[in-house]
């Protein structure tokens, strides 16, 4: 790891724009969405409280407490991380990262955390957008240690019968893609995060992928899961399907840190695809849009790709002009022709008014860039929103330095709930917008669409007031979080829950079922050290048993 | 409910072969297996032991404690059921029966079981076959109360357009498919015992279906689950998909009436077939079948039937002659053409060495008989295959009668340790039938494939020694399921852990998650009536809280 990740906000250090550079960015930016201000620069790192953990000394190779390290591992990567380690505000870092190489590293590591009284954060890419990983762990701890696990990056099986690899939890997605590239593989999970993002976690979070249909979870790939936890060690059998009780990797997936350390799985993969088909559909409406989504995924029809861009939101990408919706369709195939598949879809999106470019078929290269693999390579023509897709995330940094707010939420709904919870939810947003930032743009897409329903994902950008942004962001969370619970919908389909979608997700999950998660989680983390403060809460002390 | 259910065995009183016809039967089924006796006649339904709970006055129209209800709820569909139920061996019957009608009742009459001190047993169907509803509750119970929840059997809700179905736990199979071919729709839940089994044992037992890829278990069907657990409520939202945490329904799905009573679901449904294209592809070798299933799944295509069956077990069903493995393959649409992906399929087996039918396209009937459908009506040509599928719970009361044991058992495992695990599997089962039945047969096919693995079902058949039947099973279930779990498989893939599958599962299973899910079903049933006995044990009293 030669390579130094930035301490806050996307990316390494050496890859970062030149300040001509970026305030030509800034100029467009501005020019496009008619707010923002000047390039401000970035706070440089302060120094940080001492650590109230010591490592010791047969874990010291093992164990970082250099400021660098400490705020790098400090908080996620959404707006409101970005913008508090833009102004240099590092006042609850972890007290140690841990950098383990293997189980038997973690094991130590976690035993000595353990001993030491400390809680313990499980860190992957550090991608998370809901305060996954920020050190909020409530009283009772004698400090935080992170445990970073992307030394654990190999991967170590290839199973080219079954079609499935067993790859350690911190690989990225370069790296575990590259690994499978030889074979002629893939694993095809590309978050917009794909760069830095791991497969630990992916799946202590129920990450959504490439798939816009049919497989668009993590959860759909994951064969078996191998996790570290106080009370030793789980791990599943490999198995394509099993109906024996509860499902035990369903209890990992989705997690979030809080019952073990994921260091393992077995995942399915696919061969790379040799036929690609896509196209994109013009709608007079979103409705008409969704229309023809549903009528595509409803017939059985699954493809790669079946992203619907409102009007707006395909002119801020640059996809579109602004007068029409588009939906983004791809099929593909590394053995059978998809040209029958993008024709029956094409047909359908006909019958719901849409206006079609003619299908475009290719043949992706073998060597493929994963970069723009993950960005969609499937998405051309619609190649302006693919590349805005990739540059996400090193532009919200860029957003940050000119004052502008950005931030995006998910959720998923019913069909016949979608309209009004877009509606309303959009509408809730657009209010808090005008009330703390005097204005501002919602737009929303579909990102994952079901025969049941779809994923509706809103991106918000509004001028943000130097200094209230973290106001300004929690005012709009609040009020586009009520309206989403309100509407039916769930806190997340797949950016997690976090800490900071726990208010809703507490409205959201039924509550014997809360009780029983804590239950579990006590069962394996005695001494409740796992990620304290997401998903669950510490219950009180119970004066006696209960049964 | 005019008919009566049989007491022991499958179906109704008045729907039972007359003697004679079961002469023949009897006849025609030694003169193809070369074993079994005289036809037997079940015993008369003894007289029970006298309730241990009294029912109270205010439920006890709700509550049945005659000794037909009570036999009746005494046990499930497996072969050691049947065989005990023919021989009028009623020893441990549920003290009370109760049927509630609503959630209301069901409320009432959980509280007045915990509050009395019984164990209490969520019963569906009857039609599972791991001893899932036999009251082998353990020690502490004041007695035990079945909850039977047939009479909550209404779909009390369609909605056409996110097309999903509200349904109550109690509605079987053919109850559940009348209300929904009224609006063109269809669940196509279709398992064997489709005729009386219920949603709500479906969901609890994560039973299979009728599709052989992609959506094999109910699992992939349920949008949410409502319970009543004794610590209230546990309601899910209705979600076409979410990432927020760990998912709810995922703890209900094979809870196994551990942790609630279920007493209705939003399930997807689908619109009927309009058109059905199908074939069999005869195969040298089940290993070559074997390479086409494989081939075929993992291609992307996701045929609704796609079942292999071993060259004596299509003899044995009437499907082949014996000569050759078949491979029962069909592709099902409400609007595409399916003409396409059955000849692609078919191209697959012709390169693996098969050799195909001519492919039939029809479309089905539109008020169709669902015993056929649910049997495969997809399946033809292999219409002796379908008609062997439908009769066989009926058949099995007849083995039974006749002296002929039994028995089939099920798992899944990845493609490469597949053909590793039939072998074992099978002479581990023939070895035990050599050794406690003096010879029979062993055959498998193949129920549902993934494109990481696939799922053999075995089937045994052997002479059974009157009087010694039970001891005679349990050694070839011995035999059978430590080879499935040496070999790597699950101790099931879709007939559920209940209490017969207990020692292996028990291996099979992750040992901090059994923690989770004891702690878990603690906090929800803190009394420990719910089906003790099923998946997990009543931890010993603990002296202090660990935390």
């Amino acid at each position: 790891m030669s390579r130094r990740r930035k301490h806050w906000g996307w990316g390494y250090e050496d890859e970062q724009l030149p300040a001509a550079q970026l305030e030509a960015l800034a100029a467009a930016m501005r020019d496009q969405l008619r707010f923002g201000g000047e390039v401000e620069a970035p706070a440089p790192l302060p120094a940080l409280a001492a650590p109230r953990l010591a490592a010791p000394a047969r874990l010291r190779e093992l164990l970082d407490t250099s400021d660098h390290d400490r705020a790098r591992h400090a908080y996620g990567c959404s707006y409101r991380d970005l913008v508090r380690g833009f102004r240099g505000d590092y006042g609850n870092p972890p007290d140690v990262v841990a950098h383990p190489r293997d189980e038997r590293e973690l094991e130590a590591v976690l035993e000595w955390a353990l001993g030491a009284g400390a809680a313990v954060i499980p860190y992957g890419g550090g991608t998370g957008v809901v305060g996954g990983v920020e050190p909020i762990v409530g009283d009772g701890y004698e400090g935080v240690v992170t445990i970073d696990m992307q030394a654990l990056d190999q991967v170590l099986e290839v199973d080219e019968t079954a079609l499935a690899a067993r790859i350690q939890a911190g690989a990225s997605g370069p790296v575990l893609e590259r690994a499978l590239r030889e074979r002629g593989l893939t694993l095809r999970h590309f978050p917009q995060s794909f760069e830095l993002q791991t497969l630990g976690g992916a799946i202590a979070t129920r990450a959504g992928g490439h798939y816009a249909t049919a497989r668009t979870r993590i959860d759909d790939f994951v064969e078996s899961v191998r996790a570290l936890t106080p009370a030793g060690v789980w791990a599943s059998r490999r198995l394509p399907g099993s109906g024996a009780g509860v499902a035990p990797d369903s209890l990992l997936l989705g997690s979030e840190g809080t019952l073990g350390v994921i260091t393992e799985a077995w995942v399915r993969v696919v061969r790379r695809p040799a036929q690609i088909a896509s196209t994109t559909v013009s709608f007079p409406s979103f409705e008409a849009g969704c229309e023809a989504a549903r009528a595509i995924v409803q017939s059985g029809l699954t493809p790669a790709n079946c992203r619907l861009l409102e009007a707006d939101e395909a002119r801020l990408t640059g996809a579109g002009d602004g007068t029409a919706a588009l939906l983004l369709l791809a099929f593909e195939s590394a053995e059978l022709d998809v040209g029958g598949s993008i024709g029956q879809a094409v047909a359908l999106c006909l019958a719901c008014g849409g206006t079609p470019r003619e299908p475009r078929r290719r043949t992706p290269a073998a060597g493929g860039d994963d970069r723009k693999v993950a960005a969609g390579e499937n998405l051309d023509p619609a190649a302006s929103w693919r590349e805005a897709f990739v540059r996400a995330p090193y532009l919200r940094d860029a957003l940050v330095a000119i004052g502008v707010l950005a931030e995006t939420f998910e959720t998923a709904i019913t069909w016949e709930r979608l309209a009004g919870l877009r509606a309303s939810v959009a509408e809730a947003a657009r209010q808090a917008l005008r009330e703390v930032c005097g204005g501002g743009t919602v737009t929303c897409r579909l990102t994952h669409v079901y025969p049941d329903g779809a994923a509706p994902y809103f991106t918000v950008l509004a001028p943000a007031r130097r200094g209230a942004e973290l106001e300004q962001w929690d005012a709009v969370k609040r009020a586009a979080s009520a309206a989403v619970l309100d509407g039916g919908g769930t806190i997340t389909h797949h950016h997690a829950v976090g800490r900071d979608h726990r208010p809703w997700y507490d409205r959201e999950r039924p509550e014997p079922f809360a009780a029983a998660l804590a239950a579990a989680k006590a069962a394996v983390d005695p001494a409740w050290a796992l990620n304290p403060g997401v998903l669950i809460d510490r219950p009180p002390r119970r004066s006696r048993d209960s049964s």
